[in-house]
């Protein structure tokens, strides 16, 4: 079990879905930053379950509390501890759990590793987990902002299974994806993605699909090879997400049906800056910034949990047996991952950042 | 710079390309484990360039020396340090880099970040540096396999440019992929493979590609969630390599196109073991293994240097000037990729495995 | 701020001391360890104040919560989240150090690294932080227990000011060192330590004193050369404890008064195992343990706080004033220091334990 | 084996006393500090044997070379790679280690711990291991001096056995130090313990003592409480030094015989500067530095090494048997010790530098 991330920022996650609550601590948050309830507040009710008529219609307040680490409004450069209780909890929807696996979850590969599990709603795999992502990423934005009050970190649907939208990374505002309950960015699509949505719970099946990201004005020199290139690290941060199956940065497997010559990205000065003229290299060259926007795109695979039954086998002793999806679930998780992947961005770069400034102070480029 | 990589199984590397040599230092390896240079040179060599006629005539032997961490042909569980001298250097070949940046090169970040920069063959960013992960890599195989003698990790090439081989997984063999000097699994696409390399050669232009890889007789419960998920893990290191910009496991992207039915895959009990009777999750279910086979797909772009005039701005200051590739390059680096691709491989299941033991010992499932 | 100790056995604390409340996350655990809240709650009920008449009458029950990680009774494997409420808090009795700093406090160095305090109680330095030890210590020993059922860990008071026990390390019990409120190990110093607490007290004074401890029946090759050693790591653990001044394992500072001949351990073969005649090593020899008891030392400083005047200076602006002490205060730390230098024992063994099997396995001569 | 110190400037050391050499990787090493061999080979010489005649007469020259990381006299902010070839070796001085254990050494444990270990002359737990701390170190005094030009770490030898020197730690220089070949303070006492030394080498004995060391002008608020505590991170480095067996900071263990009221250190403003008007707390007060010198204290207890028969056991299978010391070995490391104290404490101290500049950045108290 690894439930810590960062090197400089450190956040470790704790918390399963049927227990005391979840939670997070996040150790190495600079001092003197400001930090509200209500901002974290904001962003968690992002990613609650019970959102919209396309989500789970499990209600979780999901009301965070701060328990350390903040004083008079600002950061101490202490351990912030947050914690949410858990609430709506109905352990029996998941009984049948305790001694079947169900397919394509992680209840036999929990069973394989530590020879026991919390079966109580899929326990610590359930996304649950990631309200202290979420909770801490709203911290990193604050120190971001503070450092580089231009910084930009907006995702949305490019995908839900066969309908793609059709966007233009660059015109993406945060208030065009939260104008829709599906958080796409093509206005063209939400109604035909929100029906789809409908119809595959109706059908007790599931849908997953492709969240797209960008980073605007960000500042070129962030990451740190060999190994943590700041593409590595985002596509760690991503693949650590439940339910992600790729990860691929500016022009990705496609680019791989360009030449040399296609691909590469001029460099021309602009405005007295560097600047690549397009952006085949998704923003990282060399596993660093360049300076032009971090785009890249995340594969979300259909939920696991479906209403129909399904081969599988029994926990103790192991035999063939079949199961049927129960509870409330989501039939397609992408509207709520889109927080899930901008904070998993926060994350990975309020850690370079703050790496970079310890290895090369303010002297350097970043600034 | 971050250039370690590893918990249990640390591995630092080090070295420039027209340095004094490039090496790395493996701390946390068992004792015990038989280790000859033989087996070391033997994966080096397939990494080294101007092994064929497909790839940079660089002549380099990369001889390797161990000068640590191994007595009477074992590993003593102290650190490991194998170093390579650089040789076949020629910087004058690279002068120009000195004042320009070469596009969708690491020369601009490399400046943006550190001020400064070893221009002369593309200094630490250049794919030299990994002679440092194939060679710990070489140890980490030699560590699995006295711990799992049936583990394999086999790469392959799938495609180069617009080729895309027909492969089944589960039938490709070591001896099938180094056949070829392509190092592809499809033997109808040699011959197409290889002209198309050379086509580009000699038109001072270059392709990219993908290479996949399986991991065969993997034990089940290697990956720690949330963060260490196996799948994250390789995402990173696959994405730490040169020139990547993809990553996929399983169905990967193309696994938003299908259902949760469709795309959930059922367990069986066979052989008194429970096994998934199809892979749509490449071996991996809430970041940890099934015991199925692992299998994912890693995206090459185009190598960035090619011999035509190319848009550019100069170091210091900035200016807009063209800068023309020079020097001695692979036109495709897929062929190369296998091993590092397979080296990465180990690496991370090495350090899984090292990690699980060290929480869970060998009562658990693994053993 | 670094609050995370150990690499396998990870336990990162927080809170402060008026905050909402203190507590500490486990990640690394071993799965499927028995662990009850009566064992950790009988741990932090030795560390807690007012337990006694020579300890500060400040009335906190410490009730421990256990949020995550623990299923049936179990262990899961996954992060084991334990929180204390803050209770009897009277803010107003540190109004003074608001803007004062309390002299060989950690007031003003806080400040001067991070800009900004939480001055209530002494913030994030309050002795209160241990609690997060104690019971990630709790939950460690539990582990060791499984493992190494006849290991023990027993410290108890060896000094306070200039009165000093007559103690034979072999003999000491956990029985001896609870039967006495000062926890010390010689019967005959009990009145006196018990009265010169109670004097300085009442004086408005304070003492410090020395705390010894030893770790029976350890497995011979913990710790991890180079840097790591056991007795490296224990020394850490110790300094980083509230008041602690010294470290010495062994014949400490007064082995340097010893030749080689004299200082040096024989070996001899007792019951089949290699035995050390003699112990001035302290269990310790090119820092991984022998098999003989680990002995070591550590240094408490007197109580910072006093209720005299004492020359200081104000924090904003800074200028020179004066500042007694108030507040309900230990006149003495060294009979609740006795439980957190067993808490670090613990956690140092746990985590070097872990590592070892995950290097070496269970093959090696630990088991 | 855990052969890495620090977290943001990370030095991994390798080597065995008789293997192909000793070396160090620097990673995190700020870029385009200036970097000279010159310097590095003048802290080597301070260490190596054969420097005085009191030291052990083995003659390495111990050249170092750097292999990466430095590009025109300058730091590159990639992993820096220094190595040192063995020369000097008569391993045949060192049959009898074979199959014997030297008592006080770490023949057994390594033993114990690996089941099997390289046995020439001492193998990794030799004091040649330090020379890749030494050299790291000189790096980091590169890097610090140009941060702080007037930063100051200075080791001298206080005592040797029953010699103790009469040394005020705020009047001595380096010239004082490197006066005389014993690197004592005390002119009046470099003829005793040269002549002490002398006679203990004569008597096939050994003796050890205390050295202390001096951090001056070094910035307020330095370290990271909780666990990483300036004063525990420095705990931690002198007992990581082969045969170190205690440390103190400030009073040490002398303040216990002191009231809180006496020990206290009181502040006062001087010239702007807060200021404590003396300095019991070591410089050091809550984990951090206070802007007072840091002064500590480290025991080295009499090398093990003596020639005269000792009872041992012998390695396989394990019987009784005597062991008689033979080679060139120090009778006394202390001279030797300085620069390994100085060594490991600008290594505490850069890695601290740069993690507060990561977590606070330049806008705090430190600059």
């Amino acid at each position: 079990m690894s439930s810590t991330w960062g090197q400089a920022f450190r956040i470790t996650t704790w918390g399963e879905s049927h227990g005391g609550g979840v939670g997070v601590v996040i150790d190495g948050c600079p001092p003197r930053v400001p930090l509200s309830l209500e901002h974290l507040q904001t962003e968690l009710d992002r990613r609650r379950p019970g959102q919209s008529e396309i989500t789970t219609p499990r209600k979780e307040a999901d009301r965070a509390e701060i328990l350390s680490g903040v004083f008079e409004g600002q950061t101490t450069g202490t351990p912030i501890s947050i914690m949410v209780r858990n609430e709506d909890q109905r352990s029996e929807a998941y009984n049948e759990m305790a001694t079947k696996y169900r397919p394509s979850h992680a209840d036999y590969t929990y069973d394989a590793k530590y020879g026991f599990r919390d079966w109580r709603g899929g326990g610590r795999s359930s996304a649950r987990e990631t309200i202290g992502r979420v909770a801490a990423a709203a911290v990193a934005q604050q120190v971001l902002r503070s450092l580089y009050p231009d910084l930009e970190v907006i995702a949305w649907v490019k995908s839900v299974y066969h309908l793609t939208g059709t966007i233009d990374p660059a015109a993406v505002t945060r208030d065009l994806v939260e104008s829709n309950i599906v958080r796409t960015a093509d206005p063209a699509m939400v109604g035909l993605m929100t029906d789809l949505i409908k119809e595959m719970r109706s059908a007790g099946n599931s849908v997953g699909g492709v969240v797209e990201c960008v980073v605007r004005n960000c500042p070129p020199g962030l990451g740190e090879p060999v190994f943590d290139k700041i593409d590595a690290d985002l596509a760690k941060a991503m693949l650590s997400l439940p339910a992600t199956k790729a990860f691929e940065i500016g022009s990705g497997f496609a680019g791989t049906l360009l030449t040399g010559l296609e691909h590469n990205d001029p460099f021309r000065m602009e405005n007295g800056v560097v600047h690549a003229t397009k952006n085949d290299s998704g923003g990282v060259q060399g596993g660093m910034t360049n300076g032009a926007p971090i785009l890249f795109r995340v594969a979300f695979k259909p939920v696991a949990t479906v209403m129909h039954e399904q081969d599988t086998v029994t926990s103790t002793p192991h035999e063939n047996t079949t199961l049927k999806g129960r509870g409330r679930h989501d039939p397609c998780v992408l509207p709520r991952a889109v927080p899930m992947v901008e904070a998993m961005t926060w994350l990975v770069l309020v850690d370079h950042v703050l790496r970079h400034r310890g290895q090369v102070g303010v002297g350097g480029v970043i600034g």
